[in-house]
């Protein structure tokens, strides 16, 4: 038996893609995403008491991956991408049922014009993510403090050291205005990495690009520093 | 667009009925269940690195509830089963994809027979339950001590004391070297107090029945006493 489901709500994110998307939540706290609800699933009522929690839990499709199928095994990011655990030992978005779950930080309900949005702090989720459901983050359920987390304890951390350049520089005071988190959200986003494993190692000053709000941003990478070279209009 | 799912594995688990299943997990450290992975789904490599966790996500259906329906409210019996809030603001299963969310402890991974089978400790899941993902837990991304609860702040905690019959004893020892944990299950479950909001001021010593393992387990509450009277064979 089968079970269909409708997404209830999609994600609006500064990600645009999915290379430079963080891959676990509460890494960028200057990154702000919204939770749009379709009509029909969004009643004001329904978001009554949410206010009282401070976290919240995204069920969501890795909609990217859809019927992509999967391997028993995958090479997670943190093991240096090339060592294989199961894939139920990963968060890896290629599994069985691509369904993700990220614990955010609720920033503010808006329920203006009869219907409910989520602001959200720090989420690891790409621009039209569909949304399967939102729960409350009960912390005396969800939060083990002794847990033991296998070949991922700690957070990432920072890989990188950001830099801009003096074109860089210019481009964000351009830009101050309309979009004052800009610099923070480039800085929180590069600061880990986002090159895949084997890239890691590549001194040959390759340019790389990411779509960031309405911004297409170039970057280059030199031994451990991410020197941010222009910050152009996405199109 | 809708998109169905299959689910990985099924639950056995010794609540057979909603009535008397925990509400969340964690709290009957003498439950046991065991994660049954269908055929396709369960290769002994697609859990390698999974005994480095000491817990692990369950999404699962709330498959009794499908197609029941939802309302934009709940009453949450936390709240005594009288007082409203958002379907959001809530773990009901009556939700608009009735997915639900729980982190176990990871007791064992048996690989013979060439499939996965995991054991897990205090699931709050119904024998049956279809199992739609299984995810690491991992502390630096899901265990977030500093969240606040909302309306659920701290555990439920112990509702009732309870004691066992005579009758009861002597069918206790008559069982105890096939099921050496069923007293410790029946504490750990009738503590909680299963009833109903509504029930729990009625002195009315009503008998109350569940199905626990092979077992259907009789009792009566008075003031703050859960007595069990009988434990019978479940037909």
């Amino acid at each position: 038996m089968n079970y269909p489901l409708d997404p209830i709500a999609v994600i609006r994110s500064p990600y645009r893609e999915k290379f430079a998307t963080p891959r676990q939540p509460g890494l960028t706290p200057s990154v702000r995403a919204i939770v749009e609800f379709y009509p029909g699933f969004c009643p004001p009522e329904a978001v009554r008491g949410l206010e009282g929690f401070s976290h919240i839990w995204l069920l969501f499709l890795f909609h990217q991956n859809w019927q992509k199928g999967w391997q028993p095994t995958v090479r997670p990011p943190r093991l240096g991408g090339n060592k294989r655990v199961g894939v139920y030992a990963s968060r890896s978005p290629f599994r069985p049922n691509p369904i993700g779950l990220s614990a955010v930080k609720l920033l503010g309900i808006d329920c203006t014009e009869g219907r409910a949005t989520l602001e959200i702090e720090g989420a690891d989720l790409i621009d039209g993510t569909p949304v399967l459901d939102i729960k409350p983050y009960l912390p005396y359920g969800d939060s083990i403090a002794d847990a033991r987390g296998g070949f991922a304890e700690k957070a990432p951390g920072e890989q990188l050291v950001v830099e801009f350049s003096p074109e860089a520089m210019i481009d964000l005071q351009h830009y101050q205005a309309v979009s004052p988190r800009l610099k923070m959200m480039i800085c929180e986003t590069l600061v880990l990495d986002p090159r895949p494993a084997y890239q890691r190692n590549d001194n040959s000053q390759r340019e790389y690009g990411m779509l960031l709000e309405a911004y297409n941003v170039r970057w280059q990478v030199r031994e451990n520093v991410a020197l941010v070279t222009r910050i152009l209009p996405a199109e």
